[in-house]
């Protein structure tokens, strides 16, 4: 055993009692980009999406973290569009794809990265349609601008949608600013569970709310490959699960997911802030012990996902990443 | 506090003794690309380093894990043109050069990365010096086939040199295979740091071992930008401190580093496999500790790097990289 990773996680169910957890669930943690779906809410409840006729792909990027794959601009763009926007008022900051075909293909194009490649980009584009509803009658340009900062209306609208669903007093909660500019508010565990088990099950939710967190789950599922992209985690899991598990990665080891047959939510904490090595092994064994999958196929994927292989520069296996047999141990005393 | 990177180290004087250490410093660790320096010895001892006149960028460049820019790829082919041959003798296998904006410049030339791009290179360009001689009259390709094999006379004798500088019997000790191919062997922390104060000493060496370690240590210290690149942690702390200071990052959050003027080896294990944000802000507050810098500019360099600014895509300071305080206690109740 070369290398470890701890972390912390909570299963919670909608009515807020603990499931099965391990290690501190009470700490505040940066939630980051796992809680996108939360996030969108407004976009939805607005009225918003279906004033600029959203299709299930366009709401599926808002809760995306993607890998800058042309169909992820794609989509972006559209969204802007749809607004009657373009990629100037996006406030996120430009990198390069995280897909490495994708991020090459630009360079051997002699292109460079721009917001629209910024993994968030869905994300701040649903934003941006949210705002557009909110300007009213006001300049769409003059309200959006600084759409980013804490006190902007925007952003206390999506920060309430965020405390009402964890129910966490965001107020005096710690405060960060997220890698795309928004801010991200430090919030326990258990707290982010019972948040996705209420966005599993609509229980807890004023009725548009939870009519609004249907049509997102419902929207990931139709289009999977936009929450992540090519080879994602995510977008493989929701591939062939479909709506029966939605799952979300964020920066700094963050993981949600909403389980709806079981009426559960997941939220878990790698110490580290590993992402791909950490959380997503560690999430699968959770998804694998919990009895997620019903057939050859779902045990299959996550047999593959909880116990992963790793290959050197010539393609040599020289190892593999596994979940801690501990992992499983914990739910078994559990009951589950 | 987000998130955290738990570690061991030790600090060992040339006798062995243990100057200071924090956690389990007898578990085998794989020190992988940590101990390049070890593994260069022969290229030196066996008189190839000589007989091909290897300049000291060249020997650097047998210690590193550079990030393939155009100066570490021509060195490379520079050292194998050396010995009569090039780029397809080696079996490191070939990657994206770790450097971006190489990487970069590399797709948009409609590029494709080979073996000299691959952050070993060197390594195993030295590998290939020293088979050369080694291989004697016998035909130079047939020798070198499948060098990287544990059981290849070329390995052995690498794999000799680590075992004597040492003192870990490498008979029975774990082993894996490296990124690049070769084999690594489970040593304790001790033991390492244990070499690496005989390569800052020369003590309990052989004679040409021990002026073999000067002759490397002087190669890195003469062109510390080809032990890593541009930016790179290891060649910004060794183009200030010169022959002081010699350190190197391994894979899976592996350090070592050999400080001749105290006398002593460190070897730094990080849990959790982390190398960029979790061994290198170590190891800059354990020189920072161990009182290396002398002036203004060495202890405005290791404060840089041990507690880092971070920032976000639109260039916003977000957080910060710190080593704990903790780990600056441990050498204070060490009586450093």
């Amino acid at each position: 055993m070369e290398s470890f990773h701890r972390g912390a996680y909570a299963i919670v169910d909608a009515a807020g009692a603990v499931v099965a957890a391990r290690g501190d669930i009470e700490r505040p943690v940066y939630p980051r980009s796992a809680i996108k779906i939360l996030q969108a809410l407004p976009l939805v409840e607005s009225g918003a999406a279906d004033r600029f006729g959203l299709t299930p792909a366009e709401l599926a990027l808002a809760c995306a973290s993607h890998d800058g794959e042309p169909a992820h601009v794609q989509t972006a763009a559209s969204m802007l569009s749809k607004a009657g926007l373009d990629e100037r008022v996006l406030e996120c900051g430009a990198h390069w794809p995280y897909n490495e075909a994708a991020k090459l293909a630009l360079a051997a194009a002699q292109g460079v990265p721009g917001a629209l490649h910024n993994n968030c980009s869905g994300k701040h584009a649903g934003f941006v349609c949210l705002g557009c509803v909110m300007a009213g009658d006001r300049d769409r340009r003059g309200f959006l601008g600084g759409y980013v900062e804490p006190e902007h209306p925007l952003m206390r609208e999506v920060s309430a949608a965020v405390e009402s669903a964890t129910g966490c007093d965001l107020t005096n909660a710690p405060r960060a600013t997220d890698g795309c500019s928004i801010p991200t508010f430090g919030i326990a565990l258990r707290q982010l569970a019972h948040a996705f088990a209420r966005m599993a099950t609509g229980q807890g939710l004023a009725p548009g709310r939870a009519a609004a967190a249907r049509r997102l789950r419902a929207a990931v599922a139709a289009a999977p490959f936009m929450v992540g992209g090519s080879g994602r985690f995510d977008s493989r899991v929701m591939a062939l699960f479909g709506e029966r598990v939605f799952c979300k990665v964020g920066a700094e080891g963050m993981y949600c997911a909403a389980l709806p047959e079981a009426g559960w939510g997941l939220a878990l904490k790698m110490d580290d802030g590993n992402n791909a090595r950490a959380c997503e092994v560690a999430a699968a064994a959770l998804f694998e012990a919990l009895g997620v999958a019903r057939n050859e196929a779902e045990r299959a994927l996550l047999a593959d996902l909880s116990d992963v292989t790793l290959r050197n520069w010539r393609g040599r296996e020289v190892g593999r990443l596994a979940a801690a047999p501990d992992l499983r141990r914990t739910l078994a005393r559990a009951g589950i």
